[in-house]
């Protein structure tokens, strides 16, 4: 029997790439799509690459509309989740896309993001340590930031395995598609094609307390993450390079060995050959995530690498593979770690 | 039981494309990979987008290797395909996605290729009228061009319906993957980015004697195409702007109707809402069709554009609908009419 | 003693490609920069790449402020410059960049612009016959359209040389700067990155009048013009590909020699050696025209085909030359034929 | 008197950039061009953007025709440069936009490239301490590469204050031009549009010994750094995002009186208001850099962005400015520090 899903939010870019995959997924059934400014527009409209849903129509996103279905999923603005998720049953399982309920830390919520801290539900990054039991049969998914997943999985066997200093610096770039569909003068084609710029420079990044969340967890004490976050003329995709000092002692032996053993077994994350490295191309609309790894003698410090789709692994790829644990589905059901490309 | 299947050229974008989709597809199961210049390589390092490949090694192309196998797929230099092919035992399926035995007329081939003619297979666009039954059941398949694939399905109703004189003018943008991954100076990221330019002008793309067989087929005589193809700053997706004058007596709602009647029932040709234009974004890694008429009264002329993938509908989601045909299988078996974006 | 030029509108597209080049004009010093939404604010704000006029702040676009000057550009939305050009002397040199004034026909302005006429001013273009000569002393320029500067120059040898029937279609693509710099969803660079797509198919697109207007005027009657515009995933830059079935006793060598002619003494527009087509890259920020043609003769057709830059000769870079031939500067002044490649 | 240029490697991206530079620099004539595969070949069909060279002819790189000029641009392959440069006399300008005579240790050459070491000639970064002086007069200039250019500018002001430690890390974007016109598959278009990937990780890229070198002889001592560049879907342009680890008792305000003293009376570095930060568009076609800083408090790290359009201050503009130095003219004759944007 098929399970039911909800989306709310599905004119933006989230809730369209979970469509896309929601509609291959062969254990799920696409119930309500709602919108707001959109609700009464076809999707056809707001979403034609979604060729068999065209004459679905939007709705409002309302608790009502909502109600009934196994799983909703929520691909609304930061803030608007909580509100939303306490009007559905306990028995609904609802995964939320946006922030709210990431940080465990109110304080931490309340800096970044100027409001009050809703709370913190079980964190959908399966590849992290513990994360898969506090997923099984959890009525709650909080789904990470794109940059967290790509960030996380990039550094975790490092801090995981005791080789690098708790102080990691991170440059990432990012594709359009990760500042959303609101339409604003500095994310217009015009603007970004042929153009590289940072932002949020210096700290300032909302995603910055989630990694020292996640990389905190698995290091032997707090660690702290210089992140700079650029945009990149492209519409898809997060290369995240991250580095920090090596301790002593430590070798490109023991820094592959550990990478290798972290990924073993992970179906999405793969350690790259030796030589070879991620681009963004090679995971798009992929679940994937592409990960690879040096030694840097000369400068004393380890350089990992990752790929992702931000909008896949990134965000609705990785709010499927938590609701199948969640849901006791294997985890890789309806995804793929084939890429599109060129 | 699986039909198994070879891939010959697997190195390229064609055949990269063919083996993304083979590798979803249910009833195939993937054979013998072979390469010329890359045989002896992993795939990963040609191919690191198909994940689940990552570790086969290419092999040489030769009949041997190819042999024993229910498919083969030819991803091969035009005037290549023959001399395999006719190695091939008459009980094999061979799906030739180069040129050479698309054409039906043996001066065209020897004036557009400047070699011999080797000869007319059933052509694979199960759209054009007749098409299906060529296919059904045929162990030879010719995988027509991306562009005619484009420009017959925007004009073909025109044509049919009998609306349109038969002079049509087509400008066709594509993608830079069309162009293939031999590396020119011309099709290097530096040169394509922010820009646009036409070639082979005049008459002299071979895909054009394609174009004029597959629309006299269907007209009411000769029709002459003026062709002009256009290198667009992008992956992938091919959009052909088609016109062609009107009869005496068209109107917008006969135009109109026509079209609606020719694709009422097709799985992958969808002619959009009145008011909607082909993107090819939203046909990107699909094998979907947009189309989209309208009837410009001051310049008398019909106007018809479509928007496809020209690595999937165009090459590889067009030989994968084909097979499925020739094998009996349902048309759209692992084909998906979902577009990835943004 | 320099000639002070004020600028209105001066925080979009077509004004800071205006700034761009009138702060290397030799003759020329610039006065007053105004926005409306953007009053108040500094350019190193709004147009970053305008190094030298960073701590210039717009101000309001009112007559007081454009008065003073010996010459006013206005780069205003459509329907916005009669109000201000009035309010201006008549010994101010005001040079319209919007299409108020390109029309001649009061018809088809309320047609395609649903306002009233407000008057036709010496149209800049001057390379068309007779137009230098209007233009010279003349204190009030019409800057063309961006379409129909590519379209017109395209087309005009064939037309004055009588090669061609009346009877044109246009297929062309345009950047996205085209499109403005107002935030509009379907120009986000995650839209059009990756995609091409049509838009005012039909002859719906405001421009279309106004290359019948200059077809015309060098025709031996009325031409009809079909003309379909393509947003493509650059920011910059207009391939036109034109085309018109040839008269009677056309040949290859007829053509090319009308167009050698028209264009042996151009300053800017440059017919490319036989075999090599435009490209929208070898303009990119120059005022260069580049022109290619062949006759089709399979098809019957000469096809034209011509790059500019939408920003420079389409538009900023176009209003300064004719505003040199008005101030009685040779045509050249300031303008570069140079284009920014790769 | 004019002085006049000759270009050795006048088809490849360094050398047009350099020819649209010099073409509108007041005082150079533009002699011999030559090429080597190129040879024979008209500019026009190699540089089409170079309207005004389209009919000179490359000639063969040798010493006679390279003889005979004042001023005589190397750009050719690594390690060629010296053959060349031995052949023209001590009273020629020789400009070496290569790599053979950047660095100072012999050691650090063998190491990275492979070949005995030619030797070391001024370094044409005039915004280096002491640079200008080693410049003026001098007949032998070393280009600096394009990712040093970028990173040493963003980082010599908080070395050169003595805030930072003696530990930066460099993760840089470049545009597809940085790596040359051969046309090699990881270059296409197809490959680069939609896609970021590092290369040269761990410290293997030959750029680095170069910014070690520049950095070290600001700062208290040897300088060590991580550099990991990326190549971006862009046809030119640099950002480079540099961070290291804050002194004891660096301020935002110290880190901001740094950066604002030492570029005050730079003409082509400019210091962005508090806020806003370098785009590579920005500085697209242009000689300018912008640069940003921010201390990043809670990861006691100070923070430097670069924006530099690599074939311009990161090569030809770079060029060309110490050619001004050492020719005794205004250091910023010829170039420019306006954008072209968008």
């Amino acid at each position: 029997m098929a399970v039911r899903a909800a989306v709310a939010g599905a004119s933006g870019y989230a809730g369209g790439e979970l469509l896309r995959l929601l509609l291959v997924h062969p254990e799920i059934e696409i119930g309500a799509l709602t919108g707001n400014s959109n609700a009464g527009q076809r999707l056809g409209a707001l979403q034609p690459h979604l060729f068999p849903l065209a004459d679905r129509v939007l709705q409002e996103t309302t608790a009502e509309i909502l109600a009934g279905h196994d799983v909703v999923f929520l691909a609304l603005p930061h803030g608007q989740s909580a509100a939303v998720a306490e009007q559905l049953g306990p028995e609904v399982l609802v995964v939320d896309m946006g922030a709210d309920f990431r940080l465990k830390d109110a304080a931490d919520w309340e800096r970044f993001y100027g409001s009050p801290h809703a709370g913190t539900w079980p964190y959908g990054l399966p590849e992290l340590p513990g994360a898969r039991a506090a997923l099984e049969g959890s009525k709650r998914i909080a789904v990470p930031g794109c940059y967290p997943t790509a960030v996380t999985l990039a550094l975790v066997p490092a801090y995981t395995a005791s080789l690098a200093e708790n102080e990691a610096v991170v440059v990432a770039a990012s594709g359009t598609s990760g500042a959303g569909k609101s339409p604003k003068t500095h994310l217009l084609g015009s603007e970004v094609m042929g153009s590289m710029s940072p932002y949020g420079v210096g700290g300032g990044h909302r995603h910055t307390p989630e990694m020292i969340q996640n990389l905190g967890a698995v290091a032997d004490g707090p660690v702290t993450v210089s992140f700079t976050p650029t945009l990149a003329p492209m519409s898809r995709g997060i290369l995240a390079t991250c580095s920090a000092k090596a301790k002593p002692g430590v070798t490109a032996e023991t820094v592959r060995a550990a990478y290798e053993k972290a990924y073993a077994d992970e179906p999405f994350v793969r350690l790259l050959p030796e030589g070879q490295w991620p681009a963004t191309a090679s995971v798009h609309a992929s679940n994937a995530v592409q990960v690879q790894v040096a030694y840097d003698a000369a400068a004393g410090r380890i350089i990992a690498v990752s790929a992702i789709d931000n909008l896949t692994k990134g965000t609705a790829g990785g709010a499927v593979q938590s609701m199948n644990i969640a849901l006791g589905l294997d985890e890789a059901t309806g995804l793929s770690t084939i890429g599109v490309a060129p």
